[in-house]
């Protein structure tokens, strides 16, 4: 066991919804040393619902209306989402896109802070936040919106190239898988839509909430496939540059994952088989995954590829979100405990990998 | 019927090799006023074959070896492939890639001028060409390689960019169909591959055949789709612009269709749907389809998407390839008169499209 030193006090976590995010950082906020879960709220009695009452998660009816259904289903609950928010110090908004911003007068009403997901609008919180990049931004704040999954892939590559080199424009297209595995009502099939068809596309405004002063421009799709997005990624940068400096630069963050030319990894496919080899809760992939072999430089052009699994590269964003509201670690300090307590990064030695992810999932 | 006017000979053309362009290119050449088609050869007597007798097209075996299953099939031949590159006055080389250098030889042996498509390495030819771009750059050349389907849809842009306002570098991300419909046993299923995953991708270089001065980087993905391609493209220009202006340009262009926002075209699938609703053959797609609403601009950057069906926007190429070679005709005349007999270009009333594509194959 690692010794994780001593809390001055845990906070009290509620999450309310408890689909592909909410149930991914109640499981986070469980294995915190300074946190406490105290309960889920969820709108009907699902297979989740089932999975979080045998983790012994309190579960709460997210529409009161709906309350009998859960029994009827054979779950007790502890209460309504009203009293989910009374009692929690935050709680942890993973409802549905725009569901979000309704909640807000709820905790409000309730005096309790909150954070949003990045499917919201950016007004919906004082502050975005990505911890790599504005971690401080968050101090104090009420609430905090933790950018999407695309965002925070982007301002974490865009955070060590910055400071690094500096960063003139970025030019990035997504390729988006069209739905995540469960979403079986979601397309295309055998198509390639330009989604938005309008560019440059939101995703770029979105990077600039984390990074005001950025030159952005972005350009969305959507495709058949549901496992990650990928990222064809160019960052015109203020100095010359080599492909190698950028590489040994990327490979020093810790959720930024180089994949070595070695291991055959050539898609998302493999990468979440490399996860679930390795014991991970989901086959979660927390960290970017850029290929170091696509990293190459023209100039001041520097291009790469990177995978980021839209399920669970926010979770951590959310823990560290947690503890900048409520200043009771530094960015360092927080991001570490995170990652360890997770099992966040993996080191540059791949063997490597599986023995530690089993090691710190043995402790939950 | 529309009067042609008088030609001093007809170009007698063969095509080497009857699968997905080749098929294509037969019924092309058949369509043009100034050429015969004399025959194509096939390796074996599949289905494509058995449609190419049933259209009159004089059979020649690929590999003498095999001459007797075309036999046991059912189909006379009408010699053997040394036979027709006696015979033509070119050969239109449409083999698998790798397979049209090997062929070379025996082009040279029959003194017989050759045209490769754009799955062979540039060496091949003298020359690559794509119509818009370099014409003349092809007269009187014995072998002609035209560029790749991606490499043609991203000359098409470039070319009247760099005429109109200059181009200071160019940036695409080729989002690519893993197959085409019929080749079902490639992949990627549920999967998004960055191919090659080195970058830049060869494609830069490939459209470099053609604009050799030119700055671009290239990005190439490969995704579970198989109706056609679509590039993300970023130009830089020399000049400011305005969407507008850059729209009305690409308006302008024969083969380049601008898709107009209210048709309801949202990907590849509707635009397949389109063509084939308006009867043409195949569905072929021979323009670059650009979705109107997606041509934006931030200061000299011009971004826009692209789809590019891959199987036949080389087919007007190859055609206008031959008249180069011969002289016949000079670039407007020759472009013309392909664009006129196969029904290429779609006017800025969609409503005249099927009427439009009806009227010309009527005329097959």
């Amino acid at each position: 066991m690692v010794a994780y030193g001593c809390f001055s006090f845990m906070i009290r976590v509620g999450v309310n919804g408890y689909g592909t995010i909410g149930k991914r950082v109640a499981d986070a906020v469980e294995a915190q040393p300074d946190m406490e879960l105290i309960g889920v709220a969820k709108t009907q009695p699902n297979f989740e619902a089932h999975t979080a009452v045998e983790r012994g998660y309190p579960m709460y009816a997210a529409i009161p209306e709906r309350s009998p259904l859960f029994a009827e289903a054979g779950i007790d609950i502890a209460g309504e989402v009203d009293e989910l928010v009374a009692e929690a110090d935050v709680i942890v908004d993973c409802t549905p896109s725009g569901i979000g911003a309704q909640n807000r007068e709820l905790y409000e009403t309730h005096h309790t802070p909150a954070i949003f997901q990045g499917g919201e609008d950016s007004d919906v919180a004082d502050v975005s936040f990505n911890a790599r990049s504005n971690f401080d931004a968050a101090r104090d704040a009420d609430y905090v919106r933790v950018v999407s999954c695309n965002t925070t892939g982007l301002s974490r590559i865009i955070a060590p190239l910055e400071e690094e080199y500096g960063v003139d424009k970025v030019r990035a297209t997504l390729v988006r898988r069209g739905g995540d595995p469960g979403q079986n009502s979601r397309g295309p099939i055998n198509d390639i839509l330009p989604n938005p068809i309008k560019v440059p596309s939101h995703h770029g405004p979105d990077v600039k909430t984390i990074f005001p002063d950025l030159e952005i421009d972005t350009l969305g799709l959507k495709v058949p496939a549901t496992l990650m997005h990928v990222h064809a990624l160019n960052v015109t940068l203020e100095d010359d540059v080599t492909g190698a400096h950028v590489r040994q630069l990327l490979e020093g963050e810790d959720r930024v994952y180089v994949i070595p030319e070695g291991l055959g990894i050539d898609g998302a496919g493999k990468l979440k088989d490399f996860a679930l080899d390795a014991g991970r809760p989901r086959g979660d992939m927390w960290e970017n995954c850029v290929w170091g072999e696509s990293i190459g430089v023209n100039g001041r052009d520097l291009y790469l590829f990177q995978a980021i699994h839209q399920e669970s590269d926010v979770i951590p964003e959310n823990i560290d979100a947690i503890r900048a509201m409520f200043d009771t670690e530094d960015k360092r300090d927080s991001m570490e405990l995170t990652d360890r307590t997770l099992g966040v990064g993996i080191s540059g030695d791949p063997s490597g990998f599986s023995e530690q992810a089993r090691a710190e999932f043995a402790d939950d």
